[in-house]
């Protein structure tokens, strides 16, 4: 555990210039949904940097290369691209190139405000008697989705300097992961006039897959300093301000930002468009549109934060959990999805895992509005065909989501994840129960879900197999979400969930309307061969320990817990050749768990503890999707303590670098861990049998937390201290619900003792 | 099955000018060892064409791209890379450049003569009233490893002609697997004097594998045309020869190159060196130059030349196949290895694989010098540093030899294969076993094949686990021979050849010197737990059956026979999803047959039975590796239609281009299937129980066949006819051996019934 920013409640700080470098800048990222990027520097670092911006749903699918190619390996990796580079400040003082890997600077501080979306940045530069303190903020608005905002003051405090600052446009940029250090961009235009502007467009690839356009474009206001040039060549555009500026005076540069893609207007179009935004935000002026940025967090803030007392590190790891959820996504954009790495790295690629089933929906259910929930699942009901599409290249029916993907085709490239993790398949169809359980409303299932539970069944059917010698089914050569083994046979989590789909299918099936059963020509003899996969599926078990085991031949391995390891050897990803850990019993995320917790309600709490203590003790949390499947299941079986450690490592992540790869980027798609881990553990909350139940307990670190909930047209607070649980209608009509399996009605107020 | 040659004893006769193209272009390729070519034209073609000039020994490290980067992957794929084209000569005939992919011709011929080792190639081109007959001939000379020689006539038959040639040199050449079109080479120099030449040096690469520098030089003797000019452009040099041919007489060129590389002659010295060899080429003179060569060829087949009588298939089969493989390998060079195409194609990349000590050797054995058979295991002795560095990229103690290499260092780099085709390493130790026995001398063994037997034994001691649960030993994670199912658990070939290595490690362990002792350290401690490996070992089996069981989990397949498939979906590897394949019950190539057919003498003619009716009707024999392992395996077994079948699958394999992929190349490791189909399987011949044993039988389809054999200093010919056997001692001092089990002693000649 790397604790690389100090602990504040509200602030991500650090005031190191240089250490852990490239995981500050992720730690220190920001975005607003439509773009966003790493904590980088405007005036330049010549030490080791990722520079990284992005924009979302702005992708290239890099051409799969493999020793030996195979029928229906995905043609291409979709990878997520750095953009052009906004927010370069060149800054010269007295002809010296600011540098903070180079000059020796003093009362540094970069601080991250998670709860006015701003990241600020100051330290005093000294030379030769020369003193200037210099003051950074950017953010990327969440009132204007296009525009971003960087502003510099250099306020001298001692000598007399002449300051240079050249605001520029950078679209020359690489990635990291690029092979042969390809460029994915070409120069379409650029230009000067009404303002600075880049507009750069994605390469020609083999696929046919849409290219984007964007156009950057930069509007410099300045005080203090006069302007002496504008320049541009090849991808990059600049103007260049210089000025004077005594003791006890400053120069300031406001930068105002818009980048407008082709997903929203024609390049034709783009230059006007960024200019119309410019010329307004610039007649805005600085302190109006932070204000305006500020208040949007506000309004972020007010229903979704989480108030701990008595913990600042948790406190600051559940509010940089939701502020860089936020970041990514807010559901303001049908078409877009939260990618693993957010706008905060490139690494993984891709735009949509099944992680957004599995962890944001989840979470998502409880903050925002319902029309965000509904759109995560239209997003994979638009994205029906493509699946089918996936599961034609394997040879199978019905349809087959993808691992990762843009547009619904599937863009990871590896046959053991691509072909084989079909899991992923039950967690689109879980999100489906999720949400009508959670609404009490079927008309989405009925309408619109029933299609893709349809489509995924069907997959089942023609997946599986039948075993003569065992009389049962079987499916062979799949990934479970434990991904530290490949290719396995009858991994009970995939076994299950394939045959819950199918009966929840089934049951589903029953109340659509005629003219649906028509247009989804379900046939007797499928029905009956689903039935039957349900009648006949083998599910490996072990009589002896009592457990469901992970896969056909688990328990054959040199079965040891995680404590057996050395700490060098850890994380083993980082640490073992990929042979040792395939070998290995070592889980990387819960697996025969992720089934106990997704499928909470069909088993009985000795089969989850039998589980949890043989499996728990083996699983090393290298993805971040385990800490929080771990830490709700700890916390209905009592394991407060466990449940606790699960908590802060999901909601403390990436602030402690537990995996030692923060400096990837952070660990988007998981930071609704912390959320989870104590409004679905901590306070016991379910809604999958048709009500509301809770069971809260209060961590014995914690003096008391609350959050509130959006919960069928209510908006409750609940809020726990070390004695009693209350909760406060704040919206919405009284509402009936379970607290340690009674019956209780909230109509204003309700408090009462744990029991837990 | 596609019969594009003519059937020929001697022969391979195409008389199509376009069908099939790439494979007629196969099964034209000649070598010689040192380079070789595949059948392109000299003139040119516009048409689909693969152009292939291969070196042997002349590679480059193609760097290893995956969505995601896991410790102990190999850095790069190693690439047979294209060379310099020397064979194009452009024609012209009154300004019209020929080219059969547009030109109609007749009498059109292609022979590759295999008693000659050369390859001719005739036509008549005809256009308003003037005919030209061509007449065109090639070979790479067995004589001077270093030169090639082609030789074009134009005969003009009616009318008269201005006829062209420029016989060139192209350096600008690109592998067809080549991602983004990277070329491989740089030009390091051209020049026109002494003679046209062109040197090329590899690109640099990232991990500091040697770098090849090639001269390439031509001088052109004509006849019948003057010399019009010498020209040089990037890559390229050029000679012109023109001349006006009236009816009845004719233009000739003789274009000799030669070919010097920096693995013989040092950058600086090899335009001198080529120089050398083409000044005395040129003296010599075409006829003389072609006579060495059809009497180096002569020498090769006297003794290994295979005669069989009644069936011209089966003849031209055998002859294509001791052709191409003497063409590839005739253990001149200890460097170097029998590459899975040989010089006929690039797919595979690598220049060793398995192949060789599973089929290369067994056959090597019996019809080369014994230091052509000791070279091959030296040169695995020479690999065991860079077979010990592969073994701790996995975390492993002891050697793991590479899947495929070109220097020791593994080259592939898909993990299924190279951390779990683990097998081959017992290959290795099995080739070392199968020559001590066959020369009935144990100094090689003792001296350097100890080395490799311990250090291959502390592979396997630190691979296997130890389970708790069956109290066993076990190999989880491997490939078995079969590649169409990966990470499998206990594949009882991979098990049993491990335990037998132990088992012959330990065997040779108590013969060698107290100095070579001293020198391996093999402790107490490591023997002891050889032993319990060998005691423990577990080893899937079916009582009800009574099969060695392939590995864990495969008899919950879907087991069907092959007969179950359609024509339409074979071969399924270019037909089915690489998913569909895995999880399929069919089987690439013998796996648990391939340990019957290894350590034949330890099992019963029972077992051999119960498993080869199991396992053969999964087989789909889609690796060449597979027919010969069954055929000789039912020839035991006195299967004697199921032999024949599988001798004409691997003798006639590219011939009737089975697998459908011979366009690539050729399948030149298993080139010896014909062979080993003959005398192993028909013959009946073993040599691995310390004496040489026959159980002779005649396939049904054949009238009989003949071969000779090395046998530990005598030459002994072996005929066998409908009713009997024939042997002949035309060297070497007399011999008793087993025929039928009994002791028969050869003085001169002996003769005997048929016994099978």
């Amino acid at each position: 555990m790397d604790r690389i920013a100090q602990i504040n409640p509200w602030k991500v700080i650090t005031t190191d210039v240089k250490d852990n470098k490239r995981v500050q800048e992720s730690l220190t990222s920001i975005g607003n949904g439509h773009m966003g990027l790493r904590g980088n520097f405007e005036e330049g670092f010549s030490g080791d940097t990722h520079i990284g911006t992005y924009i979302a749903g702005v992708w290239f699918p890099d051409k799969t290369r493999v020793g030996w190619w195979k029928i229906g390996y995905p043609d291409y990796f979709g990878k997520v691209i750095n953009a052009t580079n906004f927010i370069p400040v060149t800054i010269r003082i007295n002809g010296h190139q600011l540098d903070l890997a180079k000059d020796e600077v003093t009362d540094y501080s970069l601080e991250l405000d998670m709860k006015e979306g701003i990241l600020n940045r100051s330290f005093v530069w000294a030379k030769d008697g020369l003193e200037v303190e210099f003051n950074f903020s950017r953010f990327v608005s969440v009132d204007v989705k296009e525009l971003a905002v960087i502003h510099i003051e250099a306020s001298v405090l001692n000598g007399e300097a002449e300051i240079e600052m050249l605001p520029h446009l950078d679209g020359d940029v690489v990635n990291e992961d690029s092979n042969y250090e390809e460029k994915f961009w070409l120069e379409r235009n650029r230009g000067l006039e009404p303002y600075p502007y880049l507009t750069t467009k994605t390469k020609e690839n083999d696929f046919g897959t849409e290219r984007f356009t964007v156009t950057t474009m930069m509007s410099n206001e300045v005080e203090g300093l006069e302007k002496v040039s504008s320049d541009e060549s090849f991808m990059k555009v600049e103007e260049t301000f210089k000025g004077v500026v005594s003791k006890g005076e400053k120069a300031t540069i406001t930068k105002h930002v818009a980048v407008v893609t082709s997903r929203d207007v024609e390049e034709t179009d783009q230059v006007k468009e960024a200019h119309t935004l410019l010329k307004t935000a610039t007649e805005q002026g600085y302190e109006a549109l932070k204000q305006a940025h500020i208040d949007g967090w506000a309004e972020r803030w007010k229903n979704a934060d989480v108030v701990i007392d008595g913990d600042e590190a948790s406190q600051q790891g559940i509010r940089f959990n939701i502020f860089q959820l936020f970041s990514t996504y807010y559901g303001e954009d049908p078409r877009l999805n939260v990618g693993p790495k957010g706008f905060t790295g490139e690494k993984y690629g891709g735009a949509t895992y099944w992680d957004t089933e599995a962890c944001i929906l989840p979470m998502y259910l409880s903050i925002t509005d319902e029309e965000v929930s509904r759109q995560l699942l239209v997003y994979r009901h638009n994205q029906l065909e493509q699946a089918h599409i996936n599961a034609q290249k394997q040879g199978l029916k019905g349809a087959l989501y993808p691992m990762v993907t843009f547009t619904g085709v599937e863009s990871h490239n590896e046959w053991e994840i691509t072909f084989e993790e079909i899991h992923r398949n039950g967690a689109i169809a879980h999100a489906i129960f999720n949400y009508s359980t959670y609404f009490g409303d079927e008309s989405y299932l009925l309408d619109k879900g029933i299609d893709v539970l349809t489509a995924i069944s069907r997959f089942w059917a023609d997946r599986v197999h039948f075993s003569e010698r065992k009389q049962q089914y079987m499916l062979h050569g799949v990934t479970g979400p434990n991904e530290y083994e490949n290719n396995v046979n009858n991994n009970w989590y995939t076994n299950t969930i394939a045959t819950w789909t199918l009966r929840y299918t089934m049951e589903s099936l029953e109340k659509v309307s005629d003219e649906k059963k028509q247009e989804l020509q379900v046939s007797d003899d499928e029905l009956s061969q689903w039935q039957d996969i349900v009648d006949r599926m083998y599910y490996p078990y072990d009589e002896e320990l009592g457990v469901f085991v992970q896969h056909d031949t688990f328990l054959d391995k040199d079965l040891r817990p995680v404590s057996a390891l050395k700490p060098e050897e850890r994380p083993i990803n980082q640490n073992w050749s990929w042979d040792k850990i395939l070998r290995s019993p070592f889980i990387k995320q819960a697996d025969v768990l992720q089934g106990l917790y997704f499928l909470n309600h069909e088993f009985t709490l000795e089969e989850k503890e039998k589980n949890f203590d043989f499996y728990e003790p083996m699983t090393v949390h290298e993805s971040s999707l385990s800490p929080l499947v771990h830490s709700i299941l700890a916390s209905e079986l009592g394991k407060k303590d466990k449940a606790f450690e699960m908590y802060e490592r999901t909601a403390r992540l990436d602030l402690d670098n537990y995996n030692n790869d923060t400096e990837d980027g952070l660990h988007t798609t998981s930071m609704s861990g912390g959320w989870l881990s104590i409004v679905h553990g901590f306070a016991g909350m379910r809604t999958t049998q048709g009500e509301l139940t809770f069971e809260p307990y209060c961590p014995t670190q914690w003096n008391g937390y609350q959050f509130k909930l959006k919960y069928r047209g209510r908006l409750i607070e609940v809020k726990v201290t070390e004695k009693e649980v209350q909760f406060t209608l704040q919206e919405g009509d009284a509402l009936t619900f379970k607290l340690y399996g009674k019956d209780v009605t909230l109509e204003e107020s309700l408090s009462q003792a744990l029991e837990k």
